[in-house]
């Protein structure tokens, strides 16, 4: 495995294997590797020639909270597991790389990024859009695998990709979990055993909602009411919901009511972390 | 010479032709050709193995003032043009292609569009950048060549095609100008004979300003005062100055001194028809 530190040489590479005919693919990350970074690796590993794995902790991305700072890092534990899930290349760029003095460019999707994550995180997707269309441009991937834990994410970055024309494939992954049912996330490592706990409370609502939705509920308004009392009840550490949408799945526009596919979204403060979590419910399946 | 109005027909000719080996030239245009135009067509020609010029009037970077459906067309006459200047392809897409139903991802370059044209013509580069990445990720050139009328347009392309890491080299080529001196542009058309006599008043404003700066002038207030009385004495017909700006010919800061090169732009209305025209002046040569 090699690990490439400059854009220049990571982009030459790039260029040169697909002058070779290469099949390129990235699985862009901020490292801190979980289960759910290697499933992204393995599937992407049998989709190509040349499997890349950025590690980038994209300061554009990140609000004003310190969340950027604070964010886990690893490099060491990451190259061994990186190595053995078969990645070609670890690419580690830096900022002062990828945004050298003057950098004014910014790529925004519009509607997509206003709801769910979008209202509490402010100039969040416009620096992951950005940064990914970066990474594009200099991987030069025939494919990005992205996780759909970050569903709006992989909306976003699949809208934008589709819109500017981009000619790589953007595919979202199934959320991989912790054994008792956790979305797996390199900020659950923040979580006190408290918070651990109190942090099922996502997934919890998530299976509750399924189970409703299949007994035949089809008011979100209902479901809600539920969610945050099964939420507030079960947990004694601090657990603060900052939204629970059902939405469409591909527009997310709130749905009034559950007839068709639905995105149910998730985000709450567990302490001082913000989690996210989501799940499709299909009524009448 | 091929036409091409499909996006996706266009995409995969490119990347047959990049998996061939061959060097991709681009020149965007928003068709109507004259002189100007044809001169970046014979550049790219001789450094490239597919010369691609694309005609695309862009609904996105023109105002609500109507000159979108007043901007002069004549695809058989730009046909014979092309086909002259040895262009392989000619690139016509659609709105309705390019904008499908559901689009709303922009590119958008901060600073250097905010000054000179950014003031009057709000969305307009943001348009353009946004367009020109569309077309680079359709036509996958390895240069892209632009006309130096638009030197605003061609610095925000530069920068952006750097910050964004794209592969792409962004060549600006001189001002072509008729015999009497006015710069090449598809607005031309627009003039009547008096509009036409005096928008001279622009490159007589640029000669006059390298004229002064050449005897030792080094003050921008002051030059701008004499182009201001000469573009106002000289003609009979309606012009008024939008803007006279001497700024730095890479960040577009206005500037207090003329020490070093600078970017002298202007812009002017000519009855309904807004012109611009730009040079470069250095000091001590």
């Amino acid at each position: 495995m090699k690990i490439i530190k400059s854009v220049a040489r990571m982009q030459s590479l790039s260029m040169q294997k697909r002058t070779e005919g290469k099949r390129i693919a990235l699985v862009p990350t901020m490292g801190f590797f979980h289960a759910g970074h290697i499933s992204l690796m393995t599937y992407a590993r049998k989709r190509c020639d040349l499997l890349v794995v950025s590690i980038f902790v994209n300061p554009m991305q990140f609000g004003p909270s310190g969340d950027f700072e604070r964010y886990p890092r690893d490099l060491k534990r990451d190259r061994v597991m990186a190595e053995k899930a078969g990645v070609d290349v670890l690419f580690c760029t830096s900022a002062q790389d990828m945004y050298p003095p003057g950098f004014q460019t910014h790529v925004e999707v519009e509607r997509l990024t206003q709801p769910l994550c979008g209202q509490s995180r402010p100039g969040h997707f416009r620096g992951v859009t950005t940064v990914v269309t970066k990474l594009f441009n200099i991987v030069q991937p025939h494919e990005a695998v992205f996780g759909l834990k970050d569903y709006q994410q992989w909306l976003a970055i699949r809208r934008m990709a589709g819109d500017l024309n981009m000619a790589v494939k953007v595919t979202g992954r199934p959320i991989v979990r912790e054994k008792d049912g956790l979305a797996m996330s390199s900020r659950n490592t923040y979580l006190s055993p408290a918070e651990r706990k109190a942090a099922l409370g996502l997934q919890q609502s998530l299976s509750m909602a399924k189970y409703l939705v299949r007994k035949g509920e089809k008011s979100p308004k209902r479901i809600k009411k539920t969610i945050k009392e099964l939420i507030t009840s079960y947990n004694s550490a601090k657990i603060e919901i900052e939204y629970v949408s059902f939405c469409h799945p591909e527009t997310l526009d709130e749905r009034d009511i559950i007839k068709d596919k639905t995105l149910l979204a998730i985000a709450a403060r567990v302490g001082k972390t913000r989690l996210i979590d989501n799940c499709l419910l299909s009524p009448g399946e």
